[in-house]
């Protein structure tokens, strides 16, 4: 189904696509929530305005910073991107806020109700946010909100922020397809992890420690200290950038500056030396393949002789009538 | 081309599975070896054989502990190996030790000049110790290596060591294939870390720093402790084990006899919660899985008309003449 929410798509409208890519150019914000209803839209008969629209997109190159947000839930991260947001948009930069969030459908749109939390933020002429996108797969979300990082990126947006809304494989999805990750947590050990998949952390570029005001500063400014002598035991990143660690208070808006400031020299660093260019060149291949692998995957081998045949082996296996590779093979010289 | 380091399978010797199988399950070590290089032959004519070996093999259930031992090139393995086996050994296990190594290929296996060093431990009768295949793939080294666990795991062997020689990948595949996987460090955080790949630490069930003599060892010790506060902001397992970090020499022999009582304390843990069972069965639905992607992008996926399409596609990609999951759309249309 499409999310019409801006749009009635069904009413027999025709929009061409260089027309509606001629009006978000300009940085009109009505064509770009139209641009990405459509782009959401799972009705075939907007796929080809989409595609064309997507290559259109494509091709306007900007200098924007795509900067992805996690962090489990109850860290902060709606009060945080409403701090953070205003920083940006007072520097005059034009900031984009989207949401990744495989569970909407159950939820129904998570980002909802944080929707109002950041009213102050979308008030703002400079601003854009956007909901998460209803799909049906993690696979389908994160393509939708990809081609949506591309049309913000041709709206004129400096700054596209993707926050990822709910757990499991979302961090990973954003942190494909951003270049700069940034990692919220508290000062407190333990349980609040739970919702992180491991290897989380050492994908981020920059770890904040949130809620740092109050009786809790001291215990975040010591957290904050294990962390950074912690980090220098992971591997470094490729990019040759070191993973700081800060404290901030969305609250009291304190440490925010300093998380924008980080931001801002990882651009500068990254654009000069020739890693942004080659790390975004590097996510598009990864999303080419990985799109085909989903492919067969999720239709392919879907296809009912095969399914059967795969969920067969899957029994025989966990009942030890068959090693795993056997039963590939027996899979696999079907295709 | 067949590894036939033991045997020549050239000749027209006609091996019956399960005289092979018999023979292998009373522990004798020669038709261990013969049978593992009965599945590491990448000729034909031994195919079927091997399958229904590992078919017998990988019914037979024992109540083995599969344990992974990662770390960078100079962290000292080897010497890890020798001094760790010797105390397995002398506690009466029966102990077997692989390697996986994808690069081996290249340097025409680089644990045959470690093999020389693990002399003294290849020596005892209830050790076996396997040099790492010649294959062609890190998949049909990770499917070799597996199969050899089960070969092991039927001729009786307790403890099943897999090593990881060269870097990269093999990590993650040792992970999949063990019970329990223990990373091996040195003091000093930085340099040496380069070839471990970002993750790597928190697949990790203990974390050992060697080389904990000498000078070193005040080193050593804050290493461990810094390690150990800094494991607590890493999630849980899954299994709900808790990672430790300790110290030890394998040239003073220091330390290791702890490193065996965590792994005893693992095994009958995570025996009696059930997990060891749980976890190996979807390590198999997994390697199941994992097999036929590997298919598919090995073999499908380079089949000439869809391998030029793909290539092509790429080039477009970079060029910014298309988006990459439109040029996704366009190869699959063909499957």
């Amino acid at each position: 189904m499409a999310t019409n929410k801006n749009f009635n798509f069904n009413k027999k409208q025709n929009y061409s696509s260089s027309e509606l890519f001629k009006k978000l150019s300009t940085g009109d914000v009505i064509a770009l929530s139209q641009a990405i209803t459509l782009i959401e839209s799972e009705n075939l008969a907007h796929k080809e305005t989409a595609n064309e629209l997507i290559k259109l997109s494509f091709s306007s190159h900007n200098k924007s910073l795509r900067l992805g947000i996690t962090g489990v839930p109850g860290v902060g991260k709606s009060t945080f991107i409403e701090s953070f947001g205003e920083i940006i948009a007072t520097s005059g930069k034009k900031l984009a806020v989207l949401a990744i969030d495989p569970s909407s459908q159950q939820t129904g749109g998570s980002i909802l109700g944080d929707k109002t939390r950041m009213e102050e933020l979308g008030k703002k002429s400079n601003v854009f946010i956007r909901p998460s996108p209803a799909g049906n797969t993690l696979g389908g979300v994160a393509r939708s909100t990809r081609e949506s990082i591309l049309l913000c990126e041709a709206a004129g947006f400096d700054i596209i922020l993707i926050e990822t809304v709910g757990v499991g494989q979302s961090e990973t999805e954003v942190h494909s397809m951003v270049d700069f990750f940034l990692l919220l947590m508290l000062s407190g050990a333990g349980d609040e992890l739970q919702g992180i998949k491991r290897g989380i952390m050492e994908m981020a570029d920059l770890v904040v420690i949130n809620k740092s005001d109050g009786n809790n500063v001291t215990k975040a400014k010591s957290a904050q200290k294990l962390l950074q002598s912690a980090l220098h035991y992971f591997p470094p990143h490729l990019s040759g950038w070191t993973t700081k660690t800060l404290t901030c208070s969305s609250l009291k808006n304190t440490g925010i500056k300093e998380i924008w400031g980080e931001c801002l020299n990882y651009h500068q660093q990254m654009t000069e030396s020739g890693y942004l260019t080659q790390n975004r060149n590097k996510q598009n291949k990864n999303w080419f393949q990985q799109s085909i692998t989903l492919y067969l995957k999720n239709v392919f081998l879907k296809r009912p002789k095969i399914k059967s045949l795969i969920d067969l082996k899957e029994e025989q296996i966990l009942n030890g009538s068959i090693s795993p590779f056997q039963a590939a093979d027996e899979v696999t010289s079907l295709l």
